[in-house]
């Protein structure tokens, strides 16, 4: 046994222990630790940013993108705390009753939500994560072990120890968030390993994190790899509506997976000058088929690839297509899986887009960018999920629970 | 490539064509699809019955336990038909709303169930499994392949081949149902190799095969390896209730999953002798700790491998313990996670004990031999699951399925 599998198993079986006793905690018991967290985060301003000076001292070879990630500012903690707060004000989804039933025989059954256990946490360079990722776990009543990036080891060391004093504080076991304490990669793969110590792990962070994650795990994943999203405007769609959505489904922010990718048009749509024109003129890159080409200069031509590329910039494909069920086709043999929209004003049209579309979140008359926990409602998110078990979409407190089956009889026997 | 690697391949490519039409397919069409499937395996009993003959011929060096498994009879072609034809009868989980919310800005989301997409079923020698794993998966909408044993393999073509026609008869996919033409061991290795074939694979069979499906599949897992099942015995228990149950969960059969194999008896349980008495008449032979010993003659000694095992026959593991806590971190740290029992008067303890037990099914007053998909009213079952993700206990039709996320709107962006 390597030292890092040593670690890990060591904190697994602390997590263990942790996770039985949050399970059976109250959720106003819950929600309190998570304010005295939320408290002790704002109090450790000084510590967090000093240590996240440190971390960012060192840090200087790395790209003005992963420095403003790993970043921290007086701003940044005090949200941070504020998350915290708010998944203290979440309702608690453990206890909740998913369904009951009644046998012939007297035997009352019901569904009853509860934590999954052991969620591991595999993340880089965004310090945030230490405190909403953690928050989000132990209100859903799991343990958490955490693997943060190498270069943001102090912030992460600063955000956990106050996130956990004030979980402590507030009852919760000691274990109940643990971060690990070495930057060993060799730790990330005994996470990995599946010898029953994380019932789940949650890669956040770039595409080469998340495609490891997925190829090594022997645990369930909960993650998505590729945003490679749709909006299809259809030959009803009304032209104002359709111009708005796709322009921010592109281009409110590019580098966020919820951003569309491609933009399929249908042939009979009456007038798609204008759409091409004014992504042009908002300084987005197009790579279009031959119609897109002919109808507007200035577009490149569209590789095989484009298709299947989620560019996370300021490029869009462009793609002609015959009807809903030709842009329904290029979505099922392009498409990650993910959000996918279409535009139109037949009804008739959309129901059938919305049935057949197989991805986590389709979406009608509506942008893309939409394709978040807060937005749906959901509170805070650990993450968006594209595999086909379990939870999909946007995974908030909800998809950190299982359930199980709870029948109360009278005696009865199968006899 | 290997050739069963290609086969596989070839098989997965035609079912995610497949399951995009079961996909679309109203529960009438399926249900429809389903009773013909049922009246073909009836009109095909002569076929299937010959195919089976075969089968036992090539199969005098099997256990007689085994050749029981795989032989068929008129009553059995019988119910294995008439087992699809309830099947059909099911309420189709696809298109139900699981909850919907409208957001302040208008846009009305909801979540949907929708199939899953391919699922792998891996079995041994029964072969009825053929029709009812075939039938379930394709009733949720799921394209399916099926691996059935070789000792079955010309039951199972035969039984494919009826199936199969009469699911084509009523409107399926030809390929809605495969079943894996080779038994060759490398084509169990490609199926569970994760390469984007299967969504899903369930293991139906012996510790054996679910053990090594477990260890070697990149895919999601339905399943329970164990079911190391305990009944407990509470101070507060009715005396006769105590003995009826603990006598059924263990005799009634005990070849089942839900067989109980350790019984825990709260040391302030009044009168505890008669049920241990009423065991060993019954013919199952007790290993007890040294209270259990003491208490009435004839009992083993249990062995601390005896809390771990899961006997499948007339054997019962016995131990004394102060209280439900010490019941609990029994369980805790024996169980499978499959079905646990309180026995009690004490409607407070029972319900703790109900919250607390991290079992699939947790039972107050009634037999673990409930643990079924029918007892619980849910028809047909693929499976009894004890994994913490996706679907958990029983599992029928709806955990064939997952959900999407339906957003309809009136041109929301998020600006």
């Amino acid at each position: 046994m390597t030292d890092a599998t040593q670690l890990i198993a060591e904190m697994g079986a602390r997590a263990r222990i942790a996770a039985r006793v949050l399970a059976a905690m109250p959720a106003a018991a819950k929600a309190d630790a998570l304010r005295r967290a939320a408290d002790a985060l704002r109090d450790a301003e000084p510590t967090i940013l000093a240590a996240n000076a440190d971390d960012m001292a060192a840090a200087d070879t790395l790209s003005p993108a992963m420095r403003d990630r790993l970043r921290l500012d007086s701003g940044r903690v005090q949200a941070m705390a504020d998350g915290v707060a708010a998944i203290a004000a979440l309702d608690d989804p453990v206890g909740q009753v998913i369904d009951t039933r009644t046998r012939p025989n007297g035997l009352a059954l019901s569904r009853v939500r509860v934590p999954i256990g052991v969620i591991g946490i595999i993340y880089e360079s965004r310090p945030n994560v230490t405190a909403d990722a953690g928050a989000l776990c132990a209100m859903a009543g799991n343990a958490a072990i955490l693997r943060g990036g190498s270069e943001a080891a102090r912030s992460n060391r600063a955000i956990h120890a106050a996130l956990s004093a004030g979980l402590s504080a507030g009852g919760m076991p000691a274990d109940a968030v643990q971060l690990v304490p070495t930057t060993d990669r060799a730790a990330v793969g005994a996470m990995l390993a599946g010898e029953g110590i994380l019932d789940m792990v949650v890669p956040r962070g770039g595409k080469g994190l998340v495609a490891r994650v997925q190829a090594e795990a022997r645990v369930p994943v909960l993650a998505h790899l590729d945003g490679n999203n749709h909006v299809y405007v259809d030959a009803a769609a009304a032209p104002d509506m359709a111009l708005r959505i796709v322009l921010d489904a592109k281009l409110r922010r590019t580098g966020i997976c919820g951003a569309a990718e491609t933009l399929l048009i249908d042939r009979a749509y009456p007038d798609p000058a204008p759409i091409l024109r004014a992504l042009i003129e908002a300084g987005c890159e197009l790579r279009g088929d031959a119609s897109a080409q002919a109808l507007v200069p200035g577009i490149a031509a569209a590789t095989a690839a484009d298709w299947d590329t989620e560019y996370l910039e300021s490029i869009l494909a462009v793609r002609f297509v015959d009807g809903p069920d030709a842009a329904l086709d290029h979505i099922a043999r392009h498409g990650s899986h993910h959000t996918d929209a279409i535009v139109t004003e037949d009804g008739a049209t959309a129901e059938a887009f919305l049935r057949a579309a197989d991805s986590a979140i389709v979406l009608w008359n509506a942008s893309t960018q939409f394709a978040d926990g807060g937005e749906f409602g959901l509170g805070a998110e650990i993450g968006i999920a594209t595999g086909r078990l379990h939870a999909r979409g946007p995974v908030a407190l909800e998809g950190l629970t299982t359930y199980k089956w709870v029948g109360r009889g009278s005696g009865q026997i199968r006899g």
